[in-house]
């Protein structure tokens, strides 16, 4: 019999909690037996919740909490005065080992935070980071980081690189994706000064990174390289960049199908040629920021998620959890330490 | 009688010069009446292909150069051994009063600084930056910088948002044009310590900068506003980022339609909204980066353009001289010095 895979749910952070988070657990459960979950939130609202959607009794229990870190809050506040709220009761169950991973819909600055001081980051790694799955023209690509860090140094994107690597081998089966430093040209010249720094170091680690080079800003959605490696503040301009792109073509699509009576003719029998256009797309389908580089799995889902979204950041967190996600990344960091170690 | 706008241009930069320079001027000349091209470049290339796309000889001269910038010329090199160049006559053409703009398809690092040195920047302002225009679900929208200054400060980030005003203001006919600063959410507290900054002066330059606060990357396609500032870092990855998704979503849109007989007939009804799609959410129609806080128009084409986003990059420098940009952001530059004291 497979191992059940515990994950621990912040129900009351997002837009849309805890409805949507409960429904979504529903989505999980229809396609995933071995599973279940430790539902933070407010009782009142979940018990129904939990029947309305006819959620097996057997694959969760409800942990009552009373208070809710709400999406203005500061990090630092939270950390303070959070500790009854259902995001932090969440993570503490990773942290006390009875979940493999949390999930949240909730304040991403605190999520992190609080993450980061119950967690603590894998030995060797400085800083965690935020990394996202993204659809491009090929196979998917990893990115990171989203925000985590709006400055970062050369060794951050070293590291980023090597959590990177372990990150897309667990979630795509493959032995050596290939990693792009993001930058603003293909040549060496170009670029500031860590970027140019980062790139030297990965040249040197062909046995831990298979370092492709700089990739820029097309390369994203043309799937050059496997893993897309950046600060914080071009990441989450990208992703974002990239996300509302989507929106805008799509957009464009909708008015031109309703131009005339044989263009909206079109559109209709067009219709499931779209439905697998939006499909493939859209970043919905990716939905899930994992918080890496941490000892134990967080993942953020959309504030705005809705119930399809968060189903997709469970099963995310699920195969990180499965994969063992820290252990791959830590020894990825070892084996960078021994490289070093050997060349100096 | 409407005055004729002389422009030069430097038909040996980019990939496909001087064929497709020479085929987008002849598109230009289609349209516009009052206009004359200086064409440098090699004569003997030259001589045959304005007979080919058979360019109206009252309309040009030709002026013989004998060396080319290269793709991969460094800019320093380029200022050095570049004076023969088809690019640094061109430029020089604008310096000396001959032409009204410059529009080159060549080296961007070169030509932006030749352009710097040859024609120095508008008084007041520190350094030049490189805006475009892009497609949005709304009205297109002004982006700067792109790629000149990898790193800026606050006061950088101050006059693009000036320089980005008077632009807009000229390209679109609207008189107040709202301005957002890049950032990775939208409170006060997010982001890098320079953006903050900058958003804090822009807050009382309500005179001169319709300042609309922080916008995020999804901003961008969405059109929130109509100019959004950042650094060259940031513009960059997010012009290409939209650039690289665009073609992701239509490259999707492709493959799917050549699943089977249905939807390849169907996607054959559509072509023509296709086609419209294409042109709005087409990158190309907007080509021509153009060159701004300069004391002359430089604008510069995409390296990989076709004829067709060459002239669209000759009809924006166009557009640029007629309006004056120039006189226009040092008009800015002198509110923003006049509110500064008159604070102060």
């Amino acid at each position: 019999m497979a191992k059940t895979t515990v994950v621990a749910i912040d129900a009351m952070g997002g837009d849309n909690a805890p409805d949507i988070v409960i429904e979504g657990l529903a989505q999980v459960l229809k396609k995933e037996e071995n599973v279940f979950f430790l539902i933070y939130g407010n009782e009142d609202k979940l018990i129904p919740l939990v029947k309305q959607y006819k959620l097996n009794p057997d694959k969760f229990k409800i942990h009552a909490t009373t208070d809710v870190i709400k999406a203005d809050d500061k990090p630092s506040a939270a950390i303070r005065n959070g500790r009854e709220s259902s995001m932090f009761k969440a993570i503490m169950a990773v942290r006390n080992g009875y979940a493999e991973a949390v999930v949240s819909a909730g304040n991403t600055g605190a999520l992190m935070a609080i993450s980061k001081i119950c967690l603590g980051t894998v030995s060797g790694i400085d800083r965690p980071a935020i990394a996202a799955v993204i659809p491009t023209l090929q196979t998917p690509a990893v990115v990171m980081d989203l925000g985590a860090n709006a400055q970062c140094n050369s060794q951050n994107l070293v590291e980023f690189s090597i959590i990177g690597t372990a990150l897309y081998r667990i979630l795509f089966k493959k032995e050596r994706p290939s990693v792009g430093l993001l930058n603003i040209g293909s040549e060496d010249t170009k670029g500031r000064d860590e970027i140019k720094e980062a790139a030297s170091v990965l040249k040197t680690l062909d046995e831990s990174v298979n370092f492709y080079g700089f990739v820029e800003g097309n390369d994203i959605g043309k799937g050059t390289t496997d893993v897309i490696v950046t600060d914080g503040f071009s990441g989450n301009v990208a992703l974002k960049t990239l996300e509302g792109t989507v929106k805008m073509v799509s957009g464009t699509i909708k008015r031109l199908a309703k131009r005339s009576l044989f263009s909206k003719l079109i559109f209709l029998l067009a219709l499931p040629t779209f439905k697998i256009l939006k499909k493939e797309t859209d970043p919905r389908q990716y939905n899930g920021a994992m918080f890496v580089g941490l000892n134990g799995i967080s993942v953020k889902s959309h504030g705005g998620s809705d119930a399809f979204s968060f189903a997709c950041a469970v099963n995310r967190a699920i195969s990180m959890a499965r994969h063992d996600l820290c252990a791959q990344i830590k020894k990825g960091v070892e084996d960078l330490m021994r490289q070093t170690e050997e060349k100096e």
